[in-house]
C-alpha cells in the first residue's frame, strides 16, 4: 500500500507543452521496425509470456506492492523482503514454479531478502557436493524451508582467497567429530547472506585438519540456531553486519565459532571424503568438475549485466526523449502557439554519446550470454563424454567476462542516472537503489580485477603452446585469433572512408589483432625480461580485458551473419546492424590508443571511427523509444517515475514527494530551542 | 552516543598476523619525508590549528556525535541534522567565528543540513542583491536565524536553463505589487534545499512581467510559512520532494504559488530597478560583473574535490596497507613462525594504478584551486580599476574546471570504494554516503556537461582572433598556448626513453598542443563545414576537457619550478616531484589516443608512458601511508572503520556490526506464517 498524501496539490494544473505521454507517442510512431516483434527476437515469445504471467501474479499481490518501499527504514525495509520470500515460497509451491520462473519472479520483485542464498548457494551446495545420504539429511528438508541456511565461506580478513580463510575444522578421532573454531577476529565469518537473523543452519568453509596435517578448505553442515527458538546454539555468535551501500533488505552476517563439535557426516562427501574409523583423508577424483558450474553462474551473470543496461537504459533514454531544454538556435522549433520550443534532451550528441553506446552493449552482451549458455551445454555434453578440451578456455574466458560486463554495468547505470540530471539523484527515478543493489556483482564470485589473471594465465599458455608447436592445441577461437596475429603481425586496418566501416569481419579481425598483440607484448616481459607476475597486474588486466572485448565483438558480429531468426526479419536486421556498428567502432575508438599504439589503425582511421560513431548515433535517434520498448522491461520492474511506459514524468514525480514521511510534521526551526517538532507532529521524538 | 551492543563477542580475540596499527606504524617508518611538515606545507600551519581547535569543539559536544548516523532513518538523520544546524549557529555566535571557521566546521560536522542553503544563497543573494533598505529588512533578521529562508531558481522542468524558467511575478499598477504565479506543474519549484520544511522566506527567480512584456528572470522575496505557527501561508503548496540518494539530512523541497500577491519593495533592486509610480523597467548597468561570484563559487569547488580526492583515497590506501590477500608466489614472505605471508593488497600494482593517480589528481587540484583563488582576487581588482581583460578567460576557464573535477571526483570515490573490495560496501568504511552526498557536485552549479559549452565557446572565440590578429588580443594562458601549436603545428615529442620523461615544460608544452589541436580541429567542423553547434557537441567538450587538464598540468608544474616554500624543502620537493610525474604521465597515457592520433606521440613514446607510471609507482609505495597522513583528514571526518589512523579496522567493523538495530530482534522464518517479528521482539510492528 502507497503511503498516505500529506500535502495537497492544487487541481487542474498540467506539465507545460506537450505532455510527456504525447511526446513518447511521437516517438513511436518514428520507429522503422515493431517494437513488439523485437521483443520477441531477443527474449523469445515464451519468455515474454511467463514473463507477463508472473507479473499479474505479483501486481495483483499486496505483499509485492512497491510503492513504499523508498520511505522505509533498514528494518521495515527488511521486514518487508522477508515477508515478500515467504510469499515467493508460497507461490512457488503453489504454482509449482521451476528454475527460470523463480528467477524471473525474484527480478521482478527486485528486493534481495534473507532466503536467497538458501535458495542459491545453500541448496546448490547441498546437493552437488553431500552424498545420498547427506541430500536426504539436509537438502530434503532445506529444500522444504524446514530448516533455513547460508553458505559461510568469506572471512572478515578472507575475501577471494579462499585457500586462505582461518576457519578450521579439526579432526576428533576419539568421538569421530569435527571441532569448528575461529582463532582469531578475523576468521570470523563475514558477509554471509542470510546469516544475521534468518538462518539456522550453515554451509561452513574450514580449514579441514587431520592428525595435525592441513587439507585445504571443505564444506561441513554445522546448525547455528534453535529451529524454534530462534536462539543462537551454545558456542556460535552470530549478528548482522549492519547497513551497506544497497542489499540492506539481505542479513549479511557474521559467526564465530568457539570449539563447536559436529559429528563425521556432516563433511560433505560426494567428492572428497574421511574414513571415520581411520581419520583417512580420500581426495576427490577430478578437481576441475567443477568449473562447469561456474561457467554456468557466469553465464548468468553476464546476461544479468545485459539486463542491468536495458533497464537502467530505458529509464534515461524515455526521461531524455520528455525532458527538454534550451531552444536549438540554429535551428529553432516552435510550437503551436508560436512560442519557442526548448530541445528535447535526446537530441543532444553529447546525451546520445554516453546513452547510446550502453543501448548498444545491452544488445552486446545478451548475444554474448546467449554464446556462454551454449558453450556451457556443449562443454558438459563434452565432460560426460570424457573430453576435458573446451575447459580451460570455456572457463578462462568466462573469468574475463564477467570481470569486465559488471564494471561496465555498474558503470553505466552511474551514466545513466547524470544522465537524467538532477531528477536521476530523486530515489524515484529508481536508479540510485538500482546502482547500489548492483554494485556487489563486481566484488562477489571472484573481485573482477582479481578474476581476469585467471583469464591471461590461460591466454599466457596458449601463445606459448602456440609459439612452440600449433599443431599440439585444441582448436578454439582463442587460437584462431591468435594464430592469424602470429601469421601476420603487422597487419593494418585498409578502411579509407567512413564507408568502408560496415563489415563485422573487419572489427572481430581488428580486435583480435589487439587482443594478441596486448598478450605478446605482457608474455614478452614475463618470460623475456622475466618481470614478476605482480609487477605485471596492470598488463595482465588489459590482455583479459582485450580478449573479452573481441569476444563480444566477435559473437555479436557472428549474429549479423549467420542468425537466421534476425536474418529472417530484413527491419529488425536493419537497425541490429546499425547497433552492431555502433558498439563496435565506439568500443574501438575509447580503446583507441591501443590500435594507435600498435600501429594497426592511423590517426585519420581514428578519426572516421568517431565520425562514424556520430553518423550512426543520428540514424539511430528515430528509433530510441522503439528499442529500448523492445527490451520489455515491464513498469513494475523500472519502478521509476523517470523511465515510465506512458511518459507521465512530472505527475509521478509530485506523486511522489507528497508521501515523504517528513511532510507528516511540522519542524521547529528556532536556533536556541533544541526541540525539533514541537507542534502537534505524529512523529515519534528519537531517542538519540 | 553510540546505539548499545546487541551481541556479545567473545573477549580476547585478535586479528591474525601482524595488526592493522603495526603494519601502518611500519609504513609510516618507511617515510622519506615528514608528514606533518608536507600537511604544513599543503595546509598551511594555520589552517591546521584551526581544524585542531574546532575538532576538539565538535569532537566534545554531543550534538556532533556521528557513531549512530549509519543506523538512522531520514526522518531521525533529518533531526540529528536540524539539531547539528541549531548548534552550528550556536557556536558560530559564540565563538564569533568568520566564514572559514564556519566551512572547515560544516565540513567535519559533514551533515548538510536543513539551514545550509540560508547560510550560503539566502544570505548572499539578499546581500549581493538587495538595495540598503531591503538588506534591512531582509538580510538583518536572516543573519540573526529570525528568518530562515531558501532559494527558489531551479524548477521541476528547468533545471540548467534557467531563461526558461515558468513562475512569472507579474506588476500589478493598481496596488503596486508583484502577483507570484506558477501556471503549469512543471513550474513548480523543484530541489530547493531547505525549503521542504524548514523555510518561511525565499528569494523565488521569476519571469518579470509589466504591462504585458517580459523582461526575464527576477529574484524577488517571498514569505511562504508563518514564522510562528510553520504553517503556509494562503496561496503556497509546499513540501519535502522525497528521498534522495544521498542529502537526505538536507530538506529538498516543492513550491507551488497560486497568484500569491508581494509588495513593489520585495523585488531585489541592487542591480535592476522597476519605478513603482510608473512601473518602467531600469537595467543593470553591467550584467558581467557576477561573473567575478561566479569564479570564487567555483574555485571552492575545485577545492572541494581536491579535498574530496584526500578523504577517499585516504580511506582506501590506509585500508590496503592492512587488507591482505594472497601469497606472492615470486617471491614469498614468511611469518616468525614460518607460515606464509599474505600480500599487503597496496602492493598489487593494479591497486596502485587505481589508487596513486587519485592521489596525484588531489595534489594537481589543490594547486589548481589556489591558481583559481588567486586569479579571481587578480580579476576582481582589475575589475574595480575598470580593466576587463581577465574576465571572459577566467570565467572559461572555471567553467571547464568545474566540469572536469567534480567528474573526477565523484568517479574517484566509486573507485577507492572498489578497491576496498567487499568492506568498501559497508556502511562503516564510510564511502558509499560519501559518494552518494558528493554527487550532486556534478550537477548543480551548471551540469557538467553543460558547462563545458561555455569554455569552449571561448576557446572557439580566442582561436579565430588569434588567426586574424594575435596582437589584438590580451595576453592570458590560452593564447600563449594557441599561439604555441599555431607557429608550429607539426610539434612532436621529443622523448626517447623513460629517463626524458622527467620535465614539467615537457608536459605543460604537451597538453598545450593537445588543446589548441583539438580546437582548431573543432573549429574547423564549425566554421568551414558548417554543421551545427549541436551536432558538435561531443568535440565541444573534448576542447573543454583538454583546456582543463592542460590548465591543472601547467599549475602543478609551475609548482615545482617556481613554489618557493617547496624548493625550500628538499625532502618534500623531491616527492612532490614525483607525484607531479605520476599525475602528468597517468593522465597523457589515459588521454593517449588524441595525441597519438595527432602524431604529437608515437607508438613507442606511447609505451615509454605506461613504463614510467609503473616506475614512480614503485617509487611511490613507500611513501603511500605518509602521504596520505600529510592530507591531514582527521579520524572524525574520515567516519570510517577501514580508514582509521590506528589501523585497528577489523576491531572498527566488528563494533559497528554489534550495533545493528535488526541485531535487537529474532525474526520468524516459518513461510507459512507472515508475522515476522514473533520472539519477544522489540521493534515495533510495521504498518505497511
Amino acid at each position: 500500500m502507497a503511503p498516505p498524501a500529506f500535502v495537497k496539490i492544487p487541481e487542474g494544473l498540467k506539465p507545460a507543452g506537450v505532455s510527456g505521454s504525447q511526446l513518447l507517442k511521437i516517438e513511436r510512431q518514428k520507429a522503422s521496425f515493431d517494437s513488439r516483434e523485437m521483443a520477441e527476437y531477443i527474449h523469445g515469445k515464451d519468455w515474454l509470456d511467463m514473463q507477463a504471467r508472473l507479473l499479474e501474479i505479483l501486481e495483483n499481490d499486496p505483499v509485492f506492492d512497491k510503492s513504499s518501499d523508498f520511505y522505509l527504514s533498514r528494518t521495515d525495509k527488511f521486514r518487508r523482503a522477508m515477508l515478500k520470500d515467504k510469499r515467493l515460497a508460497q507461490l512457488t509451491h503453489e504454482h509449482n514454479w521451476g528454475q527460470t520462473e523463480v528467477q524471473v519472479a525474484e527480478k521482478l520483485a527486485d528486493l534481495p531478502g534473507p532466503f536467497g542464498l538458501h535458495k542459491s548457494m545453500f541448496l546448490t551446495t547441498l546437493y552437488n557436493q553431500g552424498d545420498d545420504e547427506q541430500r536426504k539429511a539436509f537438502w530434503e528438508p532445506a529444500k522444504n524451508y524446514e530448516i533455513i541456511g547460508c553458505y559461510a565461506q568469506t572471512e572478515l580478513g578472507h575475501g577471494s582467497n579462499v585457500q586462505g580463510i582461518e576457519t578450521t575444522a579439526t579432526w576428533v578421532p576419539e568421538t569421530q567429530e569435527w571441532e569448528v573454531n575461529s582463532p582469531t577476529l578475523t576468521s570470523s565469518k563475514w558477509w554471509i547472506g542470510g546469516l544475521g537473523r534468518t538462518a539456522d543452519h550453515a554451509v561452513v568453509m574450514a580449514q579441514l585438519i587431520i592428525h595435525g596435517k592441513s587439507y585445504g578448505p571443505h564444506p561441513l553442515v554445522v546448525q547455528i540456531r534453535d529451529v524454534k527458538t530462534r536462539e543462537p546454539l551454545p558456542g556460535r555468535t552470530i549478528g548482522d553486519i549492519g547497513p551497506k551501500a544497497g542489499y540492506n533488505t539481505t542479513d549479511n552476517g557474521f559467526l564465530l565459532f568457539d570449539h563447536v563439535r559436529v559429528p563425521h557426516f556432516n563433511l560433505l562427501a560426494r567428492f572428497s571424503k574421511v574414513e571415520p574409523e581411520t581419520g583417512k583423508y580420500l581426495p576427490p577424483p577430478n578437481s576441475k568438475l567443477a568449473y562447469g558450474t561456474l561457467t554456468w553462474v557466469r553465464a548468468n551473470i553476464v546476461r544479468d549485466a545485459s539486463s542491468v543496461l536495458m533497464r537502467a537504459v530505458t529509464v534515461a533514454i524515455r526521461y531524455c526523449a520528455i525532458r527538454r531544454q534550451f531552444a536549438d538556435k540554429d535551428a529553432p522549433k516552435f510550437d503551436e502557439g508560436g512560442r519557442p520550443l526548448e530541445t528535447q534532451v535526446l537530441d543532444y550528441t553529447m546525451v546520445q554519446i554516453r546513452l547510446f553506446p550502453i543501448l548498444a552493449q545491452a544488445f552486446a552482451f545478451h548475444y554474448t550470454s546467449q554464446f556462454m549458455f551454449d558453450l556451457y551445454t556443449r562443454n558438459q555434453a563434452n565432460i560426460e563424454s570424457g573430453d576435458l578440451s573446451l575447459l580451460a578456455d570455456t572457463h578462462a574466458s568466462s573469468s574475463g567476462l564477467k570481470s569486465l560486463t559488471t564494471l561496465y554495468a555498474s558503470d553505466a547505470i552511474e551514466v545513466c542516472r547524470k544522465a537524467c540530471g538532477g531528477h536521476g539523484y530523486s530515489k524515484s527515478s529508481g536508479l540510485p537503489d538500482f546502482f547500489a543493489d548492483y554494485l556487489p556483482q563486481a566484488t562477489w564470485e571472484g573481485d573482477s580485477y582479481m578474476l581476469s589473471q585467471q583469464c591471461t594465465r590461460y591466454l599466457f599458455k596458449t601463445m606459448r603452446e602456440l609459439k612452440k608447436d600449433p599443431s599440439r592445441v585444441d582448436d578454439n577461437l582463442t587460437k584462431d585469433y591468435m594464430m592469424r596475429y602470429l601469421d601476420n603481425r603487422g597487419e593494418k586496418a585498409s578502411v579509407k572512408f567512413s564507408g568502408d566501416l560496415y563489415d563485422p569481419l573487419f572489427f572481430m579481425k581488428a580486435f583480435g589483432h589487439r587482443a594478441a598483440y596486448l598478450t605478446e607484448q605482457a608474455l614478452h616481459l614475463r618470460d623475456d625480461a622475466k618481470r614478476s607476475w605482480n609487477s605485471l597486474l596492470v598488463e595482465l588486466y588489459k590482455c583479459s580485458r582485450a580478449h573479452s572485448q573481441y569476444l563480444i565483438v566477435r559473437n555479436f558480429g557472428m549474429a549479423i551473419y549467420k542468425d537466421e531468426k534476425l536474418n529472417s526479419k530484413p527491419a529488425l536486421r536493419q537497425i541490429v546492424q546499425k547497433i552492431f556498428l555502433l558498439f563496435a567502432c565506439h568500443t574501438m575508438e575509447q580503446e583507441g590508443a591501443d590500435f594507435l599504439a600498435s600501429g594497426y589503425i592511423d590517426g585519420a582511421q581514428f578519426h572516421l571511427l568517431g565520425s562514424k560513431v556520430q553518423e550512426i548515433m543520428a540514424e539511430l535517434r528515430p528509433n530510441a523509444i522503439a528499442l529500448v520498448d523492445s527490451f520489455a522491461v515491464p513498469d513494475y520492474l523500472l519502478n521509476s517515475s523517470l523511465g515510465r511506459s506512458d511518459g507521465n514524468v512530472y505527475e509521478a514525480l509530485f506523486d511522489f514527494a507528497i508521501r515523504e514521511p517528513l511532510n507528516s510534521a511540522k519542524w521547529n526551526v528556532d536556533i536556541n530551542d533544541m526541540q525539533t517538532t514541537d507542534f502537534d507532529s505524529d512523529l515519534p521524538r528519537s531517542k538519540l
